[in-house]
């Protein structure tokens, strides 16, 4: 239908409240820094350990179509004042439709009035707050002198990682394992454009260079032995965020400190799953990493403890890069406004 | 700002798809009538009862900000391929702001894609479902020989429930109690506007000389004793929705027949939770209300039977009617579209 009225909002909007806005996601793409998304989820775990701002229990459902799950991470952060959800799931048949088979959106609320405020893409997002989760592990659990970033997995998302990663330590060589070995020249290519060596390796000739370790895979049983990590390696387990997944040696999480965005879903969904299940160690044993942040608990002591950060993802981590997205944009006039 | 890149959306949409659809408030109240609102409840209460669709999970939390209430209903429905949620809350607060109190947005996704589909203003949708589902109860439930409808409450939403109740039977009558006196006025007028009698009685006199009652208020004790009601009344139960609140006598629930949208809900924040709770009636005494539409349960089975719904309000409601509103919308060029 060509009816103008169809396409276009009204023309008029009131000079303050503009309504709802719109952030797509090329315009996420382009206004979304590392660098921003890096503070948004450094503060967002920090006012998680601060109890100012909390997830509201997960929802995650298997549709019963189109081998879909489906599902919303929630929650509010009363001091950034940010309320809302990410809404989506995975669809694997979307691939055959040049669409991303996770495909989410991040919907955003007016605390003080529960009345709509943004919409925001959330596919490009989800992916640098991922990435962002990473790199803040390692700027506050990594060694200073770390070199060796061992990369655990070469998929979309790795680079992603690896490009956060490089940013928190002067690091001068990547190695890498992955599954499918042909996956591997794509994260070869990004390393090759931040003028860092990479080369292709076993597991554990991965664990025995590597100072910083990074997994990102959608493994449903371990791919590092505990025997294989030298002491001073941080490692950042990134693709265990479900049931049954697993990355890693549950006896890993016996190491010297073990940290995570959101205790309840690394016991839960994360990869302390496992050595919660097998009795190996406690909740208490496990430290939110915004304690850290916020200096009201260590994170590594000396040159020789092994760190391991379950990063399991949480919804305010969406909610808190698509505010700052949203206000990016926004400056820049890249916003676009409807009412309901 | 009037820069106009910031007001509207981009000129050109392509012809297959055009975005993702805007549904206003105000154009919800234009196209989404009561019969369309009535078929769209009786059919997902139907496929409910067949388990072709189904609720997820509730998100319901106080925030700890504005004394607000916010949460999620969401769900799918397989057959009529509606996927998605309701997200809003209860903001106490707006009411001082001329904002309704109870804000909602409905947002529907493509089930085939997980993609955005459609954005629907929620408020006057919640308040026509919920009116569509005691309507839904009298149809199926109530004697035909119906004459007297007794409305306990009189606030906003009793108006709704008035207007859809007359409807399925050819009353003659309303009767009416409510807490506050001062509030019966406004459910007068919509009954004078109907050509229809109308008295402000006492609850043990409601109960007399109703046929149908229906119960909408926010109250948190029992209104209505179990010996006030008459043989072959109808008694559609739609205030209780959360844990605590109560309109009728536990003992009311052992009537001949209860019956409720959602099993699940009526025991846990029903009217039903009491009764469940005293261990009057056992939740295999409840029938959802879509066997009876099915026919694959029966209904009322003789004019002296007392009949009661629990009305509790799911989530599968609020994506049916404003599924149809979207679709009503997009037909009568009444629709605006953004991407995302």
């Amino acid at each position: 239908m060509s009816d103008s009225k169809e396409n276009h909002l009204p023309e008029s909007s009131l000079p303050v409240k503009k309504g709802v806005s719109v952030v797509s996601e090329a315009v996420c793409q382009e206004v979304m820094g590392r660098a921003d998304a890096f503070t948004a989820v450094e503060n967002v775990f920090s006012a998680m350990a601060k109890n100012t701002a909390y997830n509201f229990p997960v929802i995650r459902e298997a549709i019963g179509h189109a081998d879909a799950l489906y599902g919303f991470k929630s929650g509010f952060d009363r001091d950034g004042m940010v309320l809302g959800l990410k809404s989506g799931g995975y669809w694997p048949g979307n691939v055959q439709k040049d669409l991303t088979n996770h495909q989410s959106t991040v919907i955003l609320f007016d605390p003080d009035t529960c009345q709509l405020k943004s919409l925001v893409g959330g596919n490009y997002l989800t992916a640098v707050r991922t990435a962002a989760s990473s790199a803040v592990s390692i700027a506050h659990l990594a060694r200073k002198d770390s070199k060796v970033l061992g990369m655990v997995g070469a998929g979309h998302q790795s680079t992603f990682q690896l490009r956060a990663a490089v940013e928190q330590r002067d690091f001068e060589k990547i190695v890498c394992w992955n599954f499918h070995p042909e996956q591997i020249p794509n994260l070869a290519a990004v390393a090759e454009e931040l003028g860092l060596p990479f080369e292709s390796v076993t597991r554990e000739e991965l664990c025995a260079q590597a100072d910083v370790i990074i997994t990102i895979t959608s493994a449903f049983e371990a791919l590092i032995d505990k025997d294989w990590i030298k002491p001073g390696t941080h490692i950042a387990c990134m693709g265990t965020d479900t049931i049954g997944k697993q990355e890693v040696d549950a006896k890993l999480l016996t190491v010297d400190k073990v940290f995570t965005d959101e205790l309840a879903q690394s016991i839960m969904l994360g990869e302390a799953q496992h050595a919660i299940a097998q009795k190996l160690i406690h909740q208490s044993d496990i430290v939110p990493i915004g304690e850290v942040i916020n200096g009201t608990k260590t994170g590594r002591t000396s040159a020789e403890d092994i760190t391991l950060f379950d990063g399991t993802g949480v919804g305010l981590q969406d909610l808190a890069v698509a505010s700052v997205a949203a206000e990016l944009a926004e400056a820049k006039g890249q916003v676009t406004y409807f009412n309901l």
